[in-house]
């Protein structure tokens, strides 16, 4: 037993990031399928074929995991927002917003991970663990934020903040409010008086976002309201 | 002992609904202290002086008693905030946008409910419950949706919609950011690389909705794009 714990610990380092990336995927696709709320440590454990106590040596806590798929998928939509946003054929508002809302839809894993993270997902992690968190988002902002000012540069840095912000939040929201799990949303589809209930993420996004956007371009200010 | 359980069992509708009355009492004030991600069932029984077996007889679940809490932090907002709209001395879309913000930023715990209403807490109740809280949320949008017509008559039913969606899904998320925990509240004060996650929930608000309403007033149609 002592020879073979020695021989996992002395694992090489290229190894080490193999078992980490397998983790990580096993918790994504897990998380696709089930949504992430119903994913804990054990099932992911389990299904990449470790003891839950040698799946705690790569991280921490379930929320660990998941806070570092979310840093992931900032980096990820942000690359493929900023390139959609460039190859716009038509500036303006509408595009903005469609763009944003097309590649938040696209990621149903990222928008249930952007409404899990200030809620679930940040407060059972180390302080480390948040701050590389924070800091990986604060760097996905920028390449977002390049490709909108090249969209509508009239707007402020101010407006580009509040737009991201805008988004993902209600692009978690959203996602939650259309995925309500099956049981729910066989009672919604079933009683006529819920049918404000049932929602499409992307078109009332696309909708939302242009208003926001045509607003924060006319430059709106409250102070002056 | 089966003389006491049948006692219990005996009391009164009005003894009954008192009860029920202490044990909401009793998580409201829970969750306006911690926040109700960490109120337990067993937190619950405790402050009301309750076995939580003996809870369990009002109550299926945590949370159907937070989903409960919400239902009444619909309808308690829908007042104040038609109320406020009505009493707006200058109409227009600043004027709407304050009002929903000054009235979501004020009810701390209704903010926190209402981000974890789709995530965390209409996932562990019965089908009933979960369609008690949507009728009540719906019928808590008239009040709101009539003084928002008052104020901007040219907005339409979607437009109308749109905005309730979007400030409560925005005053949900931004709370959450706003109030992260000791620990990590410490942490971003602390690393002048995270002042971008120190936010203020009524000025950020203001500042997007106003701008979110503008557009919807303006009309602007992503079909039209």
């Amino acid at each position: 037993m002592e020879a073979a714990a020695e021989f996992r610990r002395a694992r090489s380092p290229e190894a080490k990031r193999q078992r980490e990336a397998s983790i990580l995927e096993a918790a994504r696709a897990l998380g696709r399928e089930r949504g992430i709320r119903d994913v804990s440590l054990t099932d992911i454990a389990a299904a990449v074929g470790m003891h839950k106590s040698a799946l705690l040596r790569y991280f921490e806590t379930r929320e660990e995991i998941f806070l570092r798929l979310t840093a992931e998928g900032w980096q990820e939509w942000s690359g493929a927002l900023a390139e959609r946003l460039r190859d716009a054929p038509d500036p303006g508002p509408t595009a903005v917003a469609r763009a944003f809302a097309g590649t938040l839809a696209a990621r149903g894993l990222f928008c249930d991970l952007l409404a899990h993270a200030p809620l679930n997902l940040e407060r059972n992690v180390s302080l480390d663990a948040v701050r590389d968190f924070k800091l990986a988002t604060l760097a996905a902002r920028e390449p977002i934020t390049e490709a909108v000012r090249e969209q509508l540069p009239t707007l402020s840095d101010e407006g580009v903040i509040d737009l991201i912000a805008t988004a993902v939040s209600l692009a978690g929201a959203l996602w939650q409010i259309a995925n309500p799990g099956a049981e729910v949303a066989a009672l919604y589809r079933s009683d006529p008086r819920l049918g404000h209930a049932v929602i499409e993420v992307e078109p009332r996004l696309a909708r939302i976002l242009t208003a926001t956007i045509t607003g924060l371009v006319a430059g709106t200010d409250p102070a002056q309201g």
